[in-house]
């Protein structure tokens, strides 16, 4: 889970690139960078960090260059460490290449290895390197040459992209997992994981990128080129980024997730017979699925709980100790309005259910006499291959626990999901058939090739 | 407006101060400190940024105590010093003395002026100088003889939270402008700006302190003192607290403030016959108000402005020609949600009227069809002189012009405020006395005796 | 010990400052800061470090004014703490002050009571607090008043540049302990420790500045004022600047640094007869000496102990096991050149004795098989109380041994110190009662009125 | 111009090797780090900046592992850059490799065509990564054969230290251009560029490493492999590290720095007529030379510029009119002691001319009558292709300019270099055919193969 971006245009674009990595902040927040072309050559900053941490106007001044790609990385267990920030950036036959890359490969592993019999090393754990490797060995001046080959390859989810001398290039996957959309802002192109980016930036959305598309920028033109014709048919985009992953203001793949989230809501609330004071959203996630809920069931909507904004990277954990206060700091219940009401409480998600068991405590000391449990998602019963940061199957609370388990561990009054169809009826009638939804199914359109890792 | 905090215990209080620091730094994010007295002198630590960025493990390593106090500093126009940072600690006698302030006198020039004519010299332009160096000159021993003295000559606003050699004490004015509330925790005294505060840290609190009231714990007890008897009639508690500054999980005064937004915005909508689409609420002090318009008037609550949560105070602020981008990375409105739609858009307040502008404009050009902006108090027509940061009269809009003037000057097609009465009955009955409103009605509860700067 | 500079011009002098602090960076290491005058008012910056850790491009651009004055702050046992960083700046009655301070005085206590008795309150440990608060409580306008009744009641050694909103001042102590000089650069008027940092900074040095002389540059004129007429026999300029404190290019009331290191290592040859291989400096403040002595003995000179000069404030201190490492890390040995080889080593003087036993351990372990200590000044016995860091007279090595004794707890061969008459001979005729030596003979030109500090 | 460091212990390294950086700063001081085998994988910090800006308490207690790699790197024009920092570290074939690597190759660009066209791309601008690649494209298990390959095609100055799985590996090129020793201490083996950082860490200095020796500790034991029997007679050591590079306690191949440094200004001396006053050496590099000069001519040595320890990264660069100002901040000349003396200024070597030049006329500036610049090495004329970064020929003085041009360009009164046969009598008898003088001579025992970078 990751953000990325690209630029080309007649003017200097790296305060562009700045503004566009505050834009895709909330999808990651471990580590960002760009990286520039200048003409010459290309030249980059990356680090651990917010973007407000890693850039100050200096950085900005000494990345000139008229087209870049930017990186934010999401926190993900065990691999926080600098060489896995982006943009990855080498030099190949006196060729500059950089590249940025949003997704999982379900055989890097694979792939790595092939490439190490040639002598290739790595010094990142991360399948962005192996594309990169893999592109460079078969670039030998057509970037879609080499982008065909390389693509013939690599299984899995990406969107990419990448920085040559000359062009700056945009890929989607065979199956178009991970969003990436087109936009221009006068004479400038934009290629961003969400179009609100585009939007922020002055610009205006075109389109989604198609499945298997590599979209080519040169010489102040864009042509477009299609990596297979099966590709047309093989659309799956990840329900997960409308579910959870994406602002509210974003559309992807036509369809729009703030107006998912809320009929996710009102389709969960019409089979729902439970009786409740109030519903309340799990912030930030939780709101628009709550705000449907309570217009669909007539119960008030009330924001009982309370999100701390400043609690990030530099928070210092408390001990096992203080571990309750770690929880109230972060998301502190309204005990005055909870006092003695049965609530419905709205989350887009369960994952591993530790969140929610520590929310529902803290819920009832504050007072809540009744506390239901409304999923507007699914149960998430299968790791993500795809990029999604979920982790080994064995803790998923849904793979190894039935409902009624799952309600006694999180210690709720009820707990309902949404059913798999009835999120898809969420997405707009003849839509259903192009998303992902392994996660929820186990029907994974591309097979897992590597061993999966333990956690 | 700041936060402030003071921990008495038999154990180490820094990793309880800082934990407090998160929890109350909605109310300030320009500088925040800590000082603790160890037993034999205070130490502390203070800097401009916020709480995660100025305390390290390491910090609170170096800072041991088992009495402490805790400041946020809110950033105001101007005043933005390194110099300015609480809390302020001094030695004189022998004696050690440190003090967090959250308030403003009217007559801390005159006062000022009177010391430096003592030869008194002054390193901040903070009131709370002032207050230090006058509770200084009276303080050989007895604590609640010098604050009665200084109370006596300090006129304004002030919450107080002061560390001596054996005590810590806190001080709310006589007419209790600005919020201080007591809690307990097994054997330790909290005292906090909010009441979710005390209870973030596991505490439970006790009561607001009354105004002019002097709380001191020593040796493990509390003993309470009463400045006057007048006091007791003069209760002006700041109703701007309630309207935006507070967190909504706050209790001030007995008043809750999630409850009273509410209301608010259910009150707001009861007069309204504009016939609208949706409502909207301003992220993220609008939402609870929105949730009471919505909730009263019928019409569907829309989450139509995504806020950006990471814009700080590191963020490079766009160049004039930038400007539009910079309102947007801020707040992005939904274009698609909000095509041809007529809204209510639900603010708290206006101040200055120049963010309500950029904000319709950027509503109108993501589709909006009619906007009409609601507000859940009435026009700020006065300058505060307690501490909250309103600029001079002349820059507050409702000051100068009309309703229809600021209709014309903002855009939107209907304005409407909240009448003071109206937002009076939303503190609930025999409430309405108790709360100073200046800031709308101009009626000060104490006048300004020093000259108003120049802003 | 620390370094102080002043600068009147006509244009902007933050950067001029900047490179004055690189200048007299050797007399100070723990903390620098500087202050100017902006027209308006004082702005400053200092913090914790050295020079080019503190002061970035953007803090020189956001520190205009066309006068001002900086300081470097000597790490001394105990006080290394933010607030004791120089310049200090306040407001009094409407006017600014800023001052910086370089010396000690001996009724600093006695005058911080009086000045508390009056409600005045310290927020350091330095004398320096004391002195400015002393001057501002006489400041009404007319400085060189102020200073006279200031510097009535101070006593002890001072050497200050003082900021005004109108004038640049200069003040050294009656005895003039440490070290001011005046020098010129076109328009620009410089006040500083040492004439080398005049020199540096392209000024021509004029000369020393009297003992008790107050020097106002106002309207771009200076004018010299005197503190009283006794002042022109009680110069007492502190010898230990020439031992070890000053820069080899200083020349300080009329003493040339180098010239008076370099005789003293004469002056010491002449009297020995010992029979050694060669002379060895510990560098860097033996090596005028070990020149002297070579030149006056014939005896070889060699550089056979290699300094680190990478050992700074962030150096992680090694633990006891690693103690011997620590040493040799700092000062290694040329065990080849030392090897059998008999050898005079010259110091500038021994304080404590720990640095000169290891070091003498750190010899022979290399080699050398007879290690000769000499010392270019007398044995310090008594502590100083105008400024030099000596510690208490407890901790004197000198105090409590005999130089047999001191030989034997050292572990060199021999040991011997130069005699105060022939220290005094090496600052030329006619010099020798301009100097204070209380450090090596107790005769004290101004008494101590303060209880001694414990260490 | 590096400096590298390795040690294979039963402890934990990692607070070694940062003394061993410390121990090494001299040899460079624009990026360093370091790199640890924790038993499963390898860890590693680097960064631009001296040790102790990069390394802090924690960093350390992160890198646990009882085998490290530690590197300075040189400050060179137009390749400051973070990704040309070391340790280099990689994987292959779920093998760990770590490099540190002192000198330079002179088919670089070569085998890095040789490379790409295999599909190996670059990150960094340098020959290590290189020598990296070119090892793990051998390297299937047994580094020795893997190095013997590689070895086989690089060609040029290299030494390393490489960490693999099981080994600290140790590598000396086949003429031996660049320093490395090994060391003992206690079980502990060391590798180190200079014999004094195996002193400073407690070790005990065993031999220099053979021309083309590889030397692997295994399982706690030390083996030795010969890449060739050629090697033995090729020996070509660099003689600049004893003219300039090294430490004066550093004793390489045989040959002690300090002794030949202070022989060579003997021999200097002893053909020169000219009549002065005094020796002056310009520090740090002149002194020893200088002693010996002064020794043997009998005139007396005078420190006459005070160097300024405190000039380092940080130092805000004087604009163009304050550059005289940057000289005397960092030089500056003791104008007391220079008045009307004719003087012999001695220094190492002249490589561009311009710092001699600015040193002469500040010199005179400061009232030197006659300035005698006496060289104690011969006229740099060539460049250097083994990692000594002298610049392209065309700015080499004396490429371009005679004796006596460079005197009249310099400024001084006479110019003197010493003789190629005269410095190479300095290294003692029997060692004269043993080092590398190319830059002096252009006899390269290794061409160039790659084309000459244009500066």
């Amino acid at each position: 889970m990751c953000g990325i971006l690209g630029i080309y245009s007649n003017k200097n674009v790296s305060k562009e690139l700045y503004y566009g990595l505050y834009a895709m902040q909330h999808r990651g927040q471990e580590s960002c960078g760009m990286a520039v072309h200048d003409g010459k050559e290309i030249n980059y900053k990356k680090d651990m960090g917010l973007v407000g941490d890693v850039f100050k106007t200096h950085d900005l001044e000494e990345l000139p260059g008229t087209k870049g790609i930017a990186h934010v990385r999401y926190s993900t267990a065990g691999g926080s460490h600098m060489y896995n920030c982006q943009p990855l950036v080498g030099t190949l036959r006196k060729r500059n290449l950089g590249l940025v890359h949003n997704g999982n490969l379900v055989n890097a592993n694979y792939l790595k290895e092939m490439l190490e019999e040639d002598g290739i090393m790595f010094s990142s754990k991360s399948d962005t390197e192996v594309i990169l490797y893999m592109l460079a060995r078969y670039y030998t001046g057509d970037i879609v040459e080499a982008l065909k080959l390389t693509m013939d390859q690599i299984k899995g989810a990406y969107s990419l992209v990448i920085l040559t001398d000359d062009e700056l290039v945009a890929v989607r996957d065979p199956h178009g997992f991970r969003p990436l959309l087109l936009g221009k802002k006068d004479d400038e192109y934009i290629f961003a994981s969400e179009d609100c980016e585009i939007e922020i930036l002055g610009g205006k959305v075109i389109r989604d990128l198609e499945p298997g598309e590599i979209a080519v920028v040169k010489d102040g033109e864009l042509k477009s080129y299609n990596f297979s014709n099966k590709c047309k048919t093989m659309k799956k985009s990840c329900i997960f980024e409308h579910v959870y992953f994406a602002r509210n203001d974003a559309t992807i793949d036509k369809v729009n997730v703030y107006e998912f989230r809320v009929k996710s809501g009102e389709i969960l609330s019409q089979d729902d017979d439970v009786k409740a004071d109030m519903v309340v959203p799990v912030p930030d996630s939780g709101w628009a699925a709550a705000i449907g809920y309570s217009n669909a069931s007539g119960l008030p909507l009330t924001e009982a709980l309370v999100k701390n904004r400043y609690v990030g990277r530099t928070f210092i954990k408390p001990t096992q100790e203080e571990r309750e206060l770690g929880v109230k700091i972060k998301l502190n219940p309204l005990s005055r309005v909870l006092q003695g009401k049965s609530i419905i409480l709205v989350d887009d998600s369960i994952v591993r259910g530790t969140t929610s068991k520590q929310l529902v405590k803290s819920l009832r000391d504050a007072g809540a006499s009744e506390i239901h449990l409304r999923i507007t998602s699914p149960p998430v019963k299968y790791s993500c291959y795809y990029g999604i940061d979920t982790p080994n199957r064995s803790k998923l609370i849904a793979a190894t626990k039935s409902i009624e388990e799952m309600k006694e561990y999180i210690g709720c009054d009820s707990l309902k999901f949404l059913d798999i169809d009835k999120m898809m009826s969420a997405v707009g009638e003849g839509n259903e058939f192009k998303f992902c939804k392994a996660c929820f199914d186990g029907n994974y359109p591309v097979k897992k090739i590597d061993k999966e890792d333990e956690e």
